[in-house]
């Protein structure tokens, strides 16, 4: 660190594993143990939460009962409940629900927009744009976020241009969406590419890039939010367990892991209002739910530190 | 990162594996193992190598092969090979073997350093001062390192004062060794605290804090290497797949991974002159002669990216 860097006060996680978790695993989990997870969620102190998404059920049945979660979800005080919207007949549905946000993915890479979304980014553009023309018409209060994937690189195209990144943000900003974030949704990125991705991101988007999205695949998914978190950023996205991944980007499996994140911002003394033994219990009975499936996360295998624990008055510990 | 950040040109990895990893395991590699060992880690472009320690055999049988790493070690053009030394008369083995370096550890906690060396931090100094003595009356150009574990909190004791810390690399530094360098040897530390301790131990240290050593058992181990790194390291310790630990510290298995922070620093465009494909096929052959063992490490499981595959002229990859 330099001694130039203020730490902010806190930090928003917001927990995607029922969406970005889910969604990259065949089986499906039954909404009751959902609807617990969101519970026990919001019960350890998240307040951000991304239940799924309004893809076509025959695309994704895992995600299915998005509505119902959202429902839900929307009776928890103080909740932000998101979700994720790929075309306009998602997002007529992500406002019929009455959750908070809408997330509609943007690929920067054209080899994965047209494996993801079977389109090119600026046909994805377009779609966006009718998106906020539909949310204008309705009077609709949705908020809506862009979340630019894959703007890190691409494990079809390889290298992901900065300039393309830029453009694409700048394009959305200028449709008047409310946020843009940036994903590494394959794991490709690195600290000091993430710092300077993030740092140009912000000359274009201001205070509208205000999320990140990274994912643990080589390891460097704690560094990474650590360089976006030095460039300003104070949201993060992460999944329960480190599960998760891109199911059209091989390789891409494991975002950062909530509980691993909720430990660094503990650690560096930065608050997320989590409860740690809360969340702890959450992740051992979601693993149980996940039987079978790859789980990830460090601070689950090893326990907090002794000086943590001393530090958050904590007794008891669920390790895995 | 801040934009007043100045990457550093070149950094150096030391591979600690032969020490660090193989004194925490209970079987012992034959010395034909170690040889072929140091011989393709030199191949791959490490030079510097910690090859084992001067403890007696009977407490660690793993190393009793030392000397003989050393004479072999020394063969090797342009590589500097360090040992490590818990006492005066491994002090004399080591400068009788030839070797460059010798590092001798001082646990900043007092606890550990009961548990580790059976004495007092302070009547550790004592003994570093009778070797500093004995190399002068030697005439011996053997280099010294104060390695300060625990430098980041302990298992045992918990916390551990930073004030304590600094008097103790003050002490060292005035009594005339070559280099200190900062521990976290059970894997406690975070990132703002690594930042701001190795910022502290400079204006102790100066120059001569010139190596970092982390472990990855909560997961931050790169997060913490490039928090070091922010704060102006550029030599770094690791292990061969991630293996090692402190038998005393229980729980701290996992150093950070060589092939890891190989990535790492390739990623980000910092030279290690380490050829990326020969330590792959190192770590293969290294991780068959220790199967049984916990090995850890997320680039042999995931792969380099693609388009850093292409920037380093990669075509075929030895994975896990």
């Amino acid at each position: 660190m330099t001694s130039t860097f203020t730490w902010p006060q806190q930090i928003t996680l917001r927990e995607v594993g029922l969406r970005d978790g889910l969604q990259s695993m065949a089986r499906t989990l039954p909404t009751a143990q959902k609807l617990t997870w969101i519970r026990d969620a919001h019960a350890a102190g998240l307040r951000e939460i991304e239940v799924g998404s309004f893809v076509p059920p025959k695309l994704l049945p895992q995600l299915a009962d998005t509505a119902e979660l959202v429902a839900y979800a929307k009776t928890l005080p103080g909740l932000v409940v998101s979700v994720l919207v790929p075309n306009l007949k998602g997002a007529e549905r992500a406002m019929d629900s009455g959750t908070d946000w809408m997330l509609l993915p943007l690929s920067a890479s054209h080899a994965h927009s047209l494996a993801n979304l079977r389109k090119a980014p600026d046909d994805v553009v377009a779609d966006i744009a009718a998106m906020v023309a539909s949310r204008a018409a309705r009077g609709s209060s949705i908020r809506i976020e862009v979340g630019l994937s894959t703007a890190l690189g691409c494990t079809i195209q390889g290298e992901v241009a900065v300039d393309e990144v830029l453009r694409l943000l700048r394009t959305v900003v200028d449709l008047g969406v409310d946020r843009v974030s940036l994903a590494d949704t394959v794991g490709y990125a690195d600290p000091r590419q993430v710092g300077e991705l993030f740092a140009r991101a912000k000359e274009v988007a201001g205070d509208k890039l205000d999320a990140a999205h990274f994912h643990d695949t080589r390891g460097l998914g704690i560094a990474n939010v650590m360089a976006a978190l030095q460039a300003g950023q104070t949201r993060f996205d992460a999944c329960l367990a480190g599960i998760g991944g891109c199911p059209h980007a091989p390789g891409a499996s494991g975002n950062v892991a909530t509980e691993d994140l909720a430990y660094l911002f503990a650690s560096m003394g930065l608050h997320t209002d989590i409860d740690f033994p809360r969340l702890m219990a959450l992740r051992h009975q979601v693993a149980g739910w996940l039987s079978g499936e790859c789980l990830h996360g460090s601070i689950a295998q090893a326990g907090l530190p002794k000086p943590l624990k001393t530090r958050l008055n904590i007794h008891d510990e669920v390790t895995a």
